[in-house]
């Protein structure tokens, strides 16, 4: 076992931050303290929280804290913070968020930022969610800016994926809808003493109950019809054993929902220990090995072709060959090497 | 070449089409029709517009697919639709947007939609802008939905980015402004008739100013300093010959500030010729060919390794083997086949 492994285990603080730093920095060694950390992974509870950008996320994170710390519970939060050089990204993300929980020892906040050209954020932040989870917190957090792709790979991650939004339901909701409905486990509809809640509420679960009777089959997916504004009374939720998004009403500012809403992510954890859930897991499970399959093979490619890759550029720019035979030929040596 | 290619580029609206949806399913065959057309493309004038959802990206389309068509020019569309099963997206993004132009023949828009586990969102793009640019198109508009890593992605294949915003510059602009500002080559602040345009205005060029004296070193990278609020006074645009992009207003529902935008856009053009344009259009063809490279790679690795994934997945879930090793030993297996 890597030294640096044990000190994750026997739950110390600075050996954890010095093990996250090197994944952050993809540094040499660090996916051999991984592999010794995996086997005990898979006792913390891993809860996503996403959703459009100003809808209270990271205070709704405060309060679920403060929640998960007086159970006596060991909280872990990964913040996922798409970056760039200019602001600093992580490091701002730090400083700034969750402030008055510095002080405590037992709730332990890393930001991850996006690395180098090919993203890996989300798998920075599984990697750092694993260490948390190895380190001995019972809940981790995972915590997104925004809902891009980026985004809803990183909710993958999590048992019970949250996804927050503001009243009123604008445009910005309306564009992100279609990933949201498939990633969201609970719905949040946060500020909601402000105009619009109830208005939202009812239009996410009349979305909700759509999506179910389009896979149900009962409706065809409609093709060239505008499906908005065409939107059914909502049916009961399923009876099939398969999970359904309650949609909750929070203000985080004032904490108010957030027992419910522990409530229901309680009783999502509980769904997935039911057959329907357990095949959820899986599929899971599957989906993260496949990302880790492709981050690690891209990361191997351009290890080994290095200045060749270059080269085909220079190739393609001067139109000596098209991109798509280029791409192969650097694939066939890559396999060959 | 392949007859397909050769309907392209006769120009055949049918032809051009049905590649375009060959492409949409990477169906057997497309890639041998775009390798025909790679030689015929760079003819198009590639326009990305992107931005926050809500700021009227469709509306500022529209209207300078009519600025375009006053000069006699053809225009393509790409709207990039990232979405689910569940809304049929490109579809519906077909028959929504820009409704008024169907009958137009020398107007050809077309949606691209996510497929798959593994995105290609991006790659669908650039392959149908180069089918619409080898069909003849003068100018082809690329419209993103959202700001999202995968829109990032897409606007790398155009020659000039917008990025639109709306007026105020609440949360939501904060949080992808890191991005943002990257991709940026012309700003517009679109809906400018609404309150808070003239601040937003100054708000992005105190950014660009930010921006451009951490490039030049004269402040260092804040590191564990909050640097929203301590934006220093804009300072004159560079002299040096690199690009810094302009902060326009448009009121795309009365089409006013257009007609500025489209100067702006050539201005743009016109610096791409210059030797840091030259410079900055290779650097874009080298990372569209590692995009390229990078997506090809993992669909040879997935058609290869098939059902190995699958166990190699039951094995981590298992806890048998770790997720590290397990893409390790997946990846031998892949260069060896």
């Amino acid at each position: 076992m890597h030294p640096l492994a044990q000190r994750v285990l026997d739950g110390d603080l600075r050996g954890a931050a010095r093990v996250m730093r090197l994944i952050d920095d993809r540094a040499a060694g660090h996916v051999e303290i991984l592999k010794d950390l995996f086997p005990h992974c898979g006792r913390a509870q891993l809860i996503g929280v996403t959703g459009t950008p100003g809808a209270g996320k990271s205070t709704l994170c405060d309060r679920l804290i403060d929640h998960y710390r007086k159970q006596g519970k060991k909280v872990g939060v990964v913040c996922v913070d798409p970056t760039s050089p200019f602001t600093g990204g992580a490091i701002l993300g730090d400083r700034i968020r969750m402030q008055r929980h510095f002080l405590d020892d037992s709730v332990f906040i890393r930001s991850v930022a996006t690395r180098g050209a090919l993203g890996g954020l989300s798998r920075s932040a599984t990697d750092v969610a694993r260490v948390l989870d190895a380190y001995g917190c019972d809940v981790v957090l995972i915590e997104t800016v925004g809902v891009g792709q980026d985004e809803l790979d990183v909710t993958r991650t999590a048992h019970t994926t949250l996804v927050v939004v503001p009243p009123g339901g604008g445009d910005d909701v309306q564009a992100n809808k279609a990933g949201i409905l498939e990633i969201a486990d609970v719905f949040v509809v946060n500020k909601a003493d402000r105009e619009g809640a109830d208005a939202q509420v009812r239009h996410l679960e009349s979305m909700i109950a759509l999506g179910r009777e389009i896979k149900a089959g009962s409706i065809k997916r409609p093709e060239g019809h505008v499906i908005h504004g065409a939107v059914p009374e909502p049916i009961a939720a399923p009876d099939d054993g398969s999970w359904s998004p309650p949609v909750l009403k929070t203000i985080s500012a004032k904490g108010e929902g957030v027992p419910a809403l522990c409530d229901a992510i309680e009783q999502h954890r509980a769904w997935l220990g039911t057959e329907q859930g357990r095949t959820r897991a899986a599929r899971q499970a599957h989906d993260q090995l496949l990302a880790q399959f492709r981050d690690t093979l891209i990361e191997e490619a351009l290890d080994t072709l290095g200045p060749q890759i270059d080269e085909a550029a220079a190739s393609v720019g001067a139109k000596k060959i098209d991109p798509y035979s280029a791409s192969e030929a650097l694939i066939g040596t890559f396999r060959k090497r």
